[in-house]
Parts: structure tokens; sequence; C-alpha cells
């Protein structure tokens, strides 16, 4: 059966409002094999997206409404979750186990063990048995998994930077996972949209911080996944700044080699790690990534050079927040969940400058 | 016949490494019916366009080549042209006379009459017999020739965002041209690609200024236009300024009305104008343009005000310079010269934030 | 008596922590004749400064207080007002009533018709009595009169930038008043320091719109002095744009010409009309003002051209909007009023880049 | 004898028209016991400061000549060197064995060992006698030697960051310094003030990158001021990124401790190791440093926090790269040499926002 003939699937986003929500939309509208049926907002329920968004022009009837998963639950087939951290436990449950299809853009569903979501969320998670059915969808590690699941946990933009740069490195065990460092730079609409004098403009232009040093709710999440990727229990130094653009993380890390490998070698390795990924990019000849490369695009675009003074390898990393750390990354595990084509409505090129 | 169908139009893109060349290629990698199948540019001569820029990725094995136009003539069936001004005239002409299509994104074919050519840019024309054949390539106005013609000459950004603007006031009399007043402010990118310290990061970020005041090239352009719309010739103040963004223009017009005219009535006037327009987006219920809004898209926003005070009708139209008024419409004057969908391409959704 | 033996003025600075707050404190640290014995605000009453802003660092001792007259009365002999509209109505009548100096960078004490106050603020003003001992502190214009005053309204950001680059035009009778029209573009610091949407970093970078048009509240203000130049009753057009920077002020102002003169003449007119002030700079030589060249300091730069096409005078004036544009002329209103070099503290150069 | 009596020195600016050099002149202007009496431009020579920099408006005859030392020599009595490594080498020495005192920006007399020069410069040092004089100038270690010294050269921009983050740690033996990653991010200023594509605007704006990873030459300059305060030969990761801020560099570090403390004791010794410096502000109180809160100042601001799960301290620090990077140490080093008020001309406090 071709794709074109299919009936369109589905889809409701719950809370379309902020900028995952919007950036989801964006996607969407150029989807194929997809018709937004539902979204949601607690704000603006009542009003046309267009109302409020001028720019979604190609919505022209869709209007915002609550958040009422009964009344939403006939409305789509699959449904994107950009709730915040908490309000997604029950939702995503609902829908589970309602039979429909779901992808949770909050953490909800991404740290496996309970007591770790716990403790660094400060919350108890009330589903761990719909937890234990959630998959982690980062695609270049469980793109099967993703295949066959009904509910995808979707990846942190930190986490996803982290894990894509140190990946073939852990596997191939040429570096010490006890000696990882990961410095993360990330654009301020990871902070989410909403008024808040701490990324009002004149504080964030013009500046640069580093926060949550330490204690950023991320490291759980990469360390679940570079202890799995390592073969043992790693802890990491992850530290994420506020960059004064839109969008993008940069993220650079640092971890002692296990042997000698010289810059050339470890990008081959890397370089047929991610051959066949089709938003991975790997790059050579004294390029690296830069945050504007990658604007508006699923693409991880991976660097890396070797220190010999220090046996350290040094990986860098970059990608739109929005997208492979967020909404693009969402619709690549829709599109392989739902056996449309890999790319499908995520292979625009970067918008620059 | 259904467009999918048909065999690919080949298209090559002279002065691909500027800024307009590589936003055409960002656009074109997503249109069906085209394959770009030649690109130019002197500096990266012999280099794939992917050492170059890693981020035009779907252009997995093109390579540049220089401005050789012999060369070209039998690569493609359509040149767009995105040379310095001057540098297209002789291209332009050689492609027509050889029988291909042509659209020239530099003003060498916008003004009509080649004296006024000669005293704003300081150079001759020499191909006035294929001047005569140039369309004007705004389809708001002129898209029934643009259908039919061969040679398009792509409107300059500040011009597409002013005629647009002033267009339904000046078609239904209510203002008065000999009042015109245009207050322009452009993102940096118009400025070109270029090693150049007046357009180096530290002196424009943070800064805002004038240029080209009463002297800018663009103004005759704007004139003419602005005088075929009103019946008579029309000078303008016209007055452009550099913001410290990346992309954008917003144009903010003044005009004394020749009748009492409410605000409403004059949204009523401008949306009916605009009602059948793709790309034009009139905005009510006290909304204004945002270059933000527009960004990455083909769309000009449109909003106004009457004061009631000075008897002036206040216009606001903001375009993104390098889609609406460069790529995005040699895109869409191709889709309507070629019979493409209109918005073939170029109907994507503003990259917000 | 040498200034450096007198015992120093006791300042109170009330609404310290915003923006205009924080600049009038950066300032008056250096100033070598007053000492900062009061600050208020609101949210941080009872912390010190450094609490707040580590880096308000020569103010070692210093805790926020909230804003209560009575207590602060005995605590300073002049008082910077840096609060809303509306707030400073009572402060300042009360501080001036006590006999204390007032310098009120609030609208309150502008408008000296407290009808058209009523009409733009949407207020009543209660002491018409006071507000008629109010001066308008724009030095330029009103020195000998600030000298002798004991309260001053200090200007708004916009009406300085468009009355100083109006003035030597109006007073010389060559331009017509009643085709004045004012396109002024400010950073966002204008907005004030607070939690809002609309400022937030995300909406604000690399966008650029207009707003307030033909409603803006500093209208009246700018019409106040424009007329009071012109000798008769102005009305203008007047639209402020927001600018994805901290700091600074671009105006641009359009005029017809009521007798023809030349760019040469016209900047010479204004360099003698100037000549004697130490706070405006008029460019000559080809040179137009930019933000970033006043960012910092309390000069307000002017440049100029006459399009003899149009007969039109183009004057572009840029001042930073926190300095000039508020703290920076309050403290050349303080020197003035106590009789202190007029320059003092507020002599240095401009930051850049 | 008071200062204010003395005759002014005379200060030569070799350099001037870098941003650098703008910034000594920008600081310098308010500085009580100096005159400019000289400033080198090879682009500008024969043109007047005021010509070139209207806002340099503090030098109303000053004017620009070329760099030519016998010419110079008599001019002044101390030398600012503002020019590009290799191009000081020469001049230094040659104002040094004339008996005159200088100040060298670049980094040819930073590195003590030739050899080490030779390695990462590419270029012999020419002139080891004169290299023995110099006294790198970081006065929170070298203040003593600074006082007496004839030759300074003045410490790198990331350098800076980079020492004073790790002193008080590396003094008392509390972390390993085979261990140390060093993270900075700097403004575009970092680059210099000159044509060039990289750092246009649209290339960097909404851009964020490493550069000279594992090769930047600031790393032999860090090694060499790390390695003296461990006592030992010490080699460190050091990893660059261009930030889209005009000014500021954010360093984060990351070392392991050889003992267990905790975040509190360890601020504690950093407070106590700053105490008497004017020029070092530690936060505590969950506070850490912003490259906006020490914009224009001479201040270098520290942050740590101790992570217990992996044993490590993260240091962060942030500077104005042009100040306390470059001219306002330049100037702190000028104060103390001369016996001037170690404060004079750079207690100015930030610019915010």
């Amino acid at each position: 059966m071709k794709k074109t003939d299919m009936k369109k699937l589905r889809v409701g986003i719950c809370g379309a409002s902020g900028y995952t929500g919007i950036e989801l939309l964006r996607i969407l509208a150029l989807h194929p094999h997809i018709e937004v049926t539902a979204v949601t907002s607690e704000k603006s329920a009542g009003k046309k997206l267009q109302e409020v968004f001028p720019f979604l022009s190609a919505y022209r009837d869709l209007a915002f409404e609550p958040m009422d998963k009964e009344r939403l639950l006939h409305k789509a087939d699959l449904f994107f979750l950009a709730l915040p951290h908490g309000a997604s436990q029950e939702a995503v449950h609902y829908f589970f186990r309602k039979g429909k299809r779901a992808i949770d853009l909050s953490a909800d569903y991404r740290i496996s063990d309970a007591a770790t979501y716990a403790e660094w969320y400060g919350l108890l998670h009330n589903h761990q048995d719909t937890l234990k059915k959630a998959v982690y969808g980062l695609p270049e590690i469980y793109r099967k998994k993703i295949q066959k699941a009904r509910l995808i946990a979707n990846p942190g933009c930190y986490p996803t930077s982290a894990i894509l740069g140190l990946m073939p490195a852990l596997k191939s065990r040429v570096i010490d996972p006890s000696t990882i460092t990961i410095d993360s730079k990330s654009g301020t609409s990871g902070a989410g949209r909403k008024a808040d004098l701490g990324i009002s403009f004149c504080e964030v232009n013009e500046g640069f911080r580093a926060y949550g040093i330490t204690t950023h709710r991320h490291t759980p999440e990469i360390e679940q996944e570079i202890s799995s990727l390592a073969g043992k229990k790693v802890m990491v130094n992850f530290t994420p700044h506020l960059l004064p653009v839109d969008r993008g993380i940069l993220t650079t890390i640092y971890a002692r080699l296990t042997k000698q490998m010289d810059t050339q070698k470890m990008l081959s390795h890397y370089t047929r790690a991610y051959a066949s990924e089709p938003f991975v990019r790997v790059l050579t000849g004294e390029l690296f990534p830069n945050i504007k490369h990658v604007r508006g695009t699923n693409t991880c675009e991976i660097g890396l050079k070797v220190n010999p003074r220090t046996n350290t390898l040094v990986i860098v990393s970059a990608i739109d927040n929005l997208v492979k750390g967020a909404a693009g990354q969402a619709v690549h595990n829709m599109n392989l969940m739902m056996g449309f084509a890999e790319t499908e409505g995520i292979s625009h090129l970067a918008l620059f400058p």
C-alpha cells in the first residue's frame, strides 16, 4: 500500500502554545500523512490558533481547547504531550491505557527507575506499570523498540546532545566513563515560553551564565543512558549554560582515552558508527559544529579531536533544542512507530543565516 | 497530467554561495518538480557544496563551478542569477537570448528606464532590448505577465515591503502619493555575505543606524512601481536602517489621507484587496507585524492604523528579506512561469522563535 | 569654595531596582559630590543591594527599604523618583512641599496641562499646584529655569531624542511643523524590568515591531515641546518600535522644508545651535548616528540630510534611553540645580563595542 | 605629595584603533593622572581620532600616527602596546631599552620560555634578554613585582579568567592539577576589529561554536601559571568557544578534589583568599557569575560548587575580556607601577543591562 493512499493519522497536541508545541505545529503542517485534530492550551482555550499566533496560518480552523483528556480521547489516534513535568504522568497513562499512541515530551516517562525520578524531580511516579511500557525515544539507540512501541518517552534536549556525542566512544570502550565531563550551552527557548524576569530580554541578551550546576534534572537521564552504553554505572559532571540565542544546544564533552588513538582514527570510527543515520552528521576536514548550522533541523552535528598532550577525547555536538531536542525527534519517533518514511516532514535544511 | 509525473526542471544558480544563493538551495531542496544541476561560486569553484556548507546536506554530489555562461548553458533550463548588480546584465541577456528562462535577483532588469538605471547605479545598460522583455516579478501586481514571461526581474527586498504595503491604498486613491514617507529597517543579511568591517559582529550587534539616507538605490525601483499604481509620477522619502538581526525587513509607511476613513474601514479594504493572495497576511484585531513572525517564510504581513489627529495612514509591513524579499519570491515566480502550484516549496511556516 | 570641600549632598532613589534606578546607582557611584543614602524597592525591601545586585559593589552597606515617604523624608536632601506613572504624583508633591528637591523620572509632572495628562494617562492630576512648579528638565532648552528649580520633570526618552533632533530647525522656522513624522526605535530596557512574556528573550530577540501606533503616551509630551518651539499648536505622527538591543533610541524625523536649503547649510545651522552644549554631538562628514556610539553616555548624536527631490529634511538622532533618556539627564539636572559642574559624573565615553 | 599635584604621566598607545586600543582610550579619558599624547594606527594615520571615532569625544585634538618607534619615543613616558603578536617584540624591546615603561598587551612577552613561545606562536623570540625582564601582569599573583617593574606582559583574556578561577584551589592543593578541564566562552570582540567573513554579523549571531580545540595559543600561558601555582608541570584541557555577544568571557573549570570538601568550606577558602583584592568578587548565596554583571568593569566574578557525586570542584569565573582581560588590567598594572591608587580610573560599575 502506498503511504499516500493511507487515511491520515489524527494527531492531538497537549500543551500546544509553548515553544515545543508551536514547533510541532510548524513541522506537522507539512507532514503529508497526518492531520492535527486537537490542540490544548489552558490560557488560550476557546481561541482560534490564528488569533493567538497569526503565523500558524496553515491551521485555519483549529482552536485551542482545555486539557480534558476524556474529551480529547476520541479526537486523535496519537498524542504528543508537551506538558510540564508531573502534568504528563496521568494523561500519558490515560491515553496509553485507552489504546492510543503517546509521545511524551516531558521527563515523566524517561527515567526507568521510579526512585531516581522521585529523587531528582521531587515527585512520586503513580503509574509505574505504564512507565515500564515506555521506550526511550532516541532512534539512534532504540530504533527497533520504537517501531513496536505505543508509548515513547521523548529524550531531553541536553541528553540527546550528550548521548549522541558519546555513544560510539562508549560502545567501543575507548574512553574511561568515570572521567566524563559534559559542558552544555543552550539557547533560551529551552527555558520555555513564559513571563519570567530571569529570561526577559535585557537579563539574557549580551549575558552568559551557568545554572543548575551539579543539580540539573537532565543529569540522571544522561547517566541512565551513558551507563547502559558503558555497561556499568556511571556518574558524570554536567553543567548547563544559558546562551543569548533563541535555539540550539552545543555540548562539549571531555573524557580520558583508555588507549592511544589519534583524531583521524577516532573520526573514522564515529563516521562508520553513524553512517546510516539520517540525522547525525559527523564533521571531518577540520570542521566543527555550530548551532547555527542545525537551526530548524533534526540534525545532530558532531565533531571531535583527540588531545594527545592530556590523552583526552574532546567531542562537540550541536542540535536544535526544539527540533532534534524535542519536536523533530518526536516526529521522527512518530514516523518510526507508524511506518512512515523516517525523514518525512523533518528533512528540511537549516535556516542559515 | 499530474505534476509529479513531469520530468524535473533543471535549475542553475549563478552566485550560489551568498546568502540569497544559499536560501535558494534551502528552499529548492524540498521542491518536488525541480533539480538543481549547476551552482556557481568564484571563490569556492571546484569544491563540493558539502565541503563548504556541510548543512546543505541535500546536495551530496553537487560542486561549485565558476561563472562560465557558455559551459552553464546546457546544464539547466532555468537560471536564478544571484550576482552583484552589473554582473547580471550580460549573463541574463545571454541565457535569455539562447532561449532559457532567467530569474534575475540583481537590480539589473528592474528599472525599465535605462536612464534612471544609469543615474542611480552608475552603469549603462547594454541590453535594452532584453530589458524590455523583463517582467517585474511581484506576483501580487504582475501575476498574469509573469505566467507568460521568460525573463523575470525579481524585486528588491525594500521595494517588495513598500509596494505591498501601499498598493491597496494607492489603487483606491485614498492617500496623497506626494506625502509618502517610507521608513525601513532591515536585517544584516541584506548586506550580503562578505568580509567587511562595517558588518562585522561587534560593529552591528547592539547597534542601530540609518544609512543611504536620500540616496539608496531601491528608491527609483519603489518610485517606478508606486508611480504606476498612483497613475502619476511620484517621489518618496525612503530611509533604510540596519537592524542587528539576521533576517527581516519591517517598513513603516506614512501618507496623508485624501478623505476621512477610519482604521476599521481601511483594514476591510486591505483585507479584501489581498483576500486571494497566498503570501500576504493582513492583520486585524489590534495585531501588528513582527519580522519574527515571517522568518523563513514567503509571507508579507501587513498591519495599519489611521491617525485621525494628523489625518495620516500608518502602514507597517514585514517580510523575510531573503525569502519574500529574494529567494522565496523568485521561486514563486518560477512556480508561476512553469505552471507549478503557486505555493509549491514555499508554504512552510515561520521558524518561531 | 571648592566643590570638593562641600559637604556631600544626600540623595535618595525611589524605585531603585528597575533599570533606571540601577543606572542612577551606576552613575552616582562615581559622582564626587553626592552620597546615596536611601534606596527603595518594594520587592527587595530589607535586602542589601549587594545581595540582589552583586555588581553594585560600590554600595556595600546600603539596603533597600519600602517606599515610605515619611520615613524617607529626613534621609536625603534630593530625591530621584523612578516610580511608575501615577505612583510619583503623591510622593513628588510630598517631598517638594516639605522643602526637598525632587527629580521625577515618571511622566507625572511633564505635561503642564492637566487635562491632556488625564486624557493620555487615564489619571487625574491631584497636585496641580505642584505641577505648576515643575520645570521640564531638558537642559538644552530650559537650563536657566532648571538652575533655579526645586522640582524637575525629567523628560521621556523618546521626547528627548525627538525634541533635540528638531529644535534648531523649528526655532529657525525652516520646516513646516504640520508635516513632522517621527519614527523612533528603542532598545528593550525602555519597557522596564519585569516578568512579562512580551519582553521575554525569545519573543524580542531576532524580532522587530512597531507598537503603540498613533497612541503612545509620549506623543503629547513631544507635541507640547514642539509646539512651544514652533510657536503654535502642532500635532505629529509618532511611531515607536522595539529593537532587540538592551539600550538606545534612534529617531528618524521627516519634515518638509519651508525654503530651499542644502544639507551643508543645514548642518552648519545645527552645529552652531549646539556649539556650546556638552551633551549634543552634531555629526558632519557623511557620518550618521548609531545607538552603539552613545551607549552608556549622556550624549545625543544628531545627523541630518536634506532630500532635494522631496524638499524634505531628514534628521536622525541617537541617545542611550537609560542615560540621556533617563538617569544621565536626571544627574545633569541635579548638577544644574546644585551648581555642580554640568558634566560631573556623566562625562564617560561610550562603551564600544 | 598629593597625587593630583603630580605632573601628568604622558601615555602612548600603539595600535589604538582596535577594540583594545579603543577601550584603553575609553578608560584613560577619566584617569586623573595621565595624558594620552600619542596614538598609532596604520590605517587611520593622519586622521584625527574624532573623524574616525566621533564617540571618542574626550580627545579633541589627538590624531593617529603611524607606528614609528623612533618618532614616538619622546612623545610619551609609558607605552601601551596593543599590536598583533610578533609585531610587539621589537617595539617593546626598543622602548624598554631606551628607558621607557611598557605594558605589552600582545603575547610576545608572556611566555617566559622562548622555546615554548616558538612552538605555539611559530615565531622566534629575538629579545630574550628583554623577555627576562618582563613581569607577568596579573596583580593578584605578582603585585609586588609589578610595582617594581618597567616591562609588563599583560595577561591574555582566557588565562586571566582561568588562573584567577583556579588559584586558591591550586595553592591549597585541594585539587589534582592533572585533572583540570577549562571550558571557556568568549565574546566576539576577542577576535579583534577587522574585516573577516568568519566574524561577520550573520555568521556569528544566533550561532555558537568551539574553535582552536586542543591548539589555542593561550594554552601554554595558562599552563605556565597553573604549573607555577601547583608547584609542578601541569597540562590542561582548554577549549575556547565563540559567544554571540560583544564582550565577556565565562570560564567553567572542572578538577577532581584531592580530599573531601563541601561547597561551603570551599567558598570560605576562596572568599578569604581574595578578601583584599579590589577586582575579584567571590559570589556566595547560590549566586553565580554572569558576563553581563562584569561588563565594562575590571572585576573578575567567581562562583563555585562541589559535586559530591563525582568528587569534582566546578568553578565558574567571568570577566570582561576587554577590561580585566586586556585594557583594564593594563591600567591596573600602570597604577601599580606608577604608585597611583590601584583602582584609579577602573572603579566604575557594570553597564547593566
